[in-house]
């Protein structure tokens, strides 16, 4: 689609500031990420100073992967201002489900902040439902005919978008669905893609309010920098090297038109 | 020994869990080694947390390099569960005997939880032994003839198993003794080479309860990784990418063939 | 000069401990680029260990990247004790001036900590004068002829050495005006650049008592490592493993004949 391709030149104009609440494993290559791509990234998680610096911030990115309730507060505390000030918020519910903490913290950001996107895998997602939820479980998330339906489903029921990625990832807001086809398996054997693409559709969100294009847009340009990388790279180190290269030399038409995403009828 | 190769065929089949308490300079690359090689780490600090996930997991390792009290109690909190329910723990006592925090800090752990390993260099380990100890110094360690002996006195003293890095490792638990020669110098000249090879013995020993033996595969594992990526690298920022990928493409044939691993005599 | 190629060598002959109590995003690549040099790195920011580990450094790093008040206070013991053992302190306010936060502390950091110089960006750096100040604004710093006016006039209001680092560095100290060259535009696009200079110049402030000389020659060798990566590397994933590359096979006297400094007449 060429809105994939104006987005990326918007986002290369722009510049947008994405403040990040992030976690520690992953801060540095989110920060390179986020730059090579052409945004500004910052990570500031300072109780007296998130307030001020999501002022400046085109998107906010939550993502509990290192959580200790501390941050949590100030995530929440972000999240609020970001709220008053339209600011939009994208959360990666790292590891929700796997304990009790993460899945009560994700689901009490969840409460407290309007969060714009969520984007997890199929299991963090569906582990924020509510407990009288009827809808199937992760397996079934990997059948492609009823994966759109679901993942249509789980959206109404959270009342946002949701990016449920995997092999294939899904963006849908409860009403469009749209399919995701970029990517590459290496990528789940380096720490932080997932994360990464949070952020990434975090710095496309920040120049497109079509949430559910600006969350497809992030999804396939980082899948597209895994499938250029891996046509030179066989192993995790190099890939990932090359995965930031990709990003840097991605142009707008060659995101246009490489670019795999198709809507859904549902 | 093919020992070696199996090891890595259960590790690549079963993916442990690694749960890391570690420093935060080297979260990004543990993670990326473990992955890469093929367990599953996970980074998870919060008090309220590490209890419930170290449930799931194969192996804990527990990192002093960038430590602070609250940390340490958290390791302990997690060790003491780990033991409970026979999940094995490896500590790396990063710089213990350079600060009274960190030689306290590390026998605190040591007092508190079962440690089935520590990893350190030779001057770490040596300042965990009692004042009465009679064990020699540093230096000696580099002598080849006496260090074998050396450790398995450490060991005895210190009732674990240790591996001693350097130029050459020492792998004992006070009986069996095991010389590593697999590595590279340039590792020296790369951040958290000592950290990573301390959580790659942690997914071994996740998939070989055999301690030493896991212990030796995992030193083996990432000095080979070391060799391999010193055959097309000469600088460190080149070197560490190709030994994540190294410890992807390694098989269990080659791992069996290429361990220089011998059992002395002592 | 030659100069510069000396303290290289003595840099690499005393391996100096730089001790840094740096941010999240930056200290891997901070501890790597150190290493890659040939000084000796420690991240250490425990409140109850900076004052004992500071003993054992040639310099003391100080950076406000992901700032919290208790890090601060710690960063305020770690520098009144360096400066009471006349170990020399060099501070990185990053983002100071983007938010009250950043501005307050990193000013409170020069009111209680004497600190031998201050390396950060045009805007950062003008952030920290007084309100009384009447030296000109950011803009006026990228016009050459004044630049190197406007930092002398600054290094004399805030009292001690400046290191004001964008497409050309200036190094100051009120007397002395050097202009650093080196360096190259894909820098700007990889996290930690800014950061990892300061490191860089801890380590030559730890073998070179002339604070005027040792901060230009780290910023040109910095700036080298960039260089030299970006004859082989065109996007920031490669360019990054080029620098730490190039900071480990640069000789001293490939650092004499390539530095660009010189010594402006104001």
């Amino acid at each position: 689609m060429e809105a994939f391709g104006n987005d990326l030149q918007n986002l290369r104009e722009k510049q947008p500031l994405v403040h990040n609440i992030t976690n520690f494993v992953v801060m540095n290559v989110t920060a390179n990420a986020l730059l090579a791509l052409g945004a500004s990234p910052v990570m500031a998680h300072a109780q007296n100073e998130v307030e001020d610096m999501v002022t400046f911030a085109g998107a906010l990115v939550l993502n509990i992967g290192t959580l200790t309730d501390d941050w949590v507060e100030v995530m929440i505390l972000a999240g609020r201002k970001a709220n008053a000030i339209g600011v939009p918020v994208i959360l990666d519910p790292v590891g929700s489900g796997a304990t009790p903490l993460r899945t009560r913290s994700a689901k009490r950001i969840l409460d407290e902040v309007r969060v714009a996107v969520i984007r997890g895998n199929a299991s963090e997602i569906l582990s924020l439902r509510d407990a009288s939820s009827q809808t199937k479980g992760v397996d079934s998330l990997n059948t492609v005919d009823e994966a759109g339906e679901i993942a249509q489903t789980l959206a109404q029921e959270l009342n946002t978008c949701l990016a449920i990625t995997g092999p294939v990832d899904w963006v849908t807001d409860g009403q469009r669905v749209l399919r995701v086809a970029n990517g590459h398996p290496l990528m789940a054997r380096i720490t932080g893609t997932g994360c990464t693409a949070t952020a990434i559709c975090g710095a496309f969100m920040a120049v497109d309010s079509d949430v559910v294009q600006a969350v497809a847009a992030g999804l396939a340009c980082w899948g597209l920098a895994g499938e250029w990388s891996a046509r030179e790279n066989d192993a995790p180190g190099s890939m990932m090297v090359g995965m930031l290269d990709a990003l840097y030399r991605l142009t707008p038409d060659e995101f246009t038109a490489q670019a795999r995403v198709e809507e859904i009828r549902v």
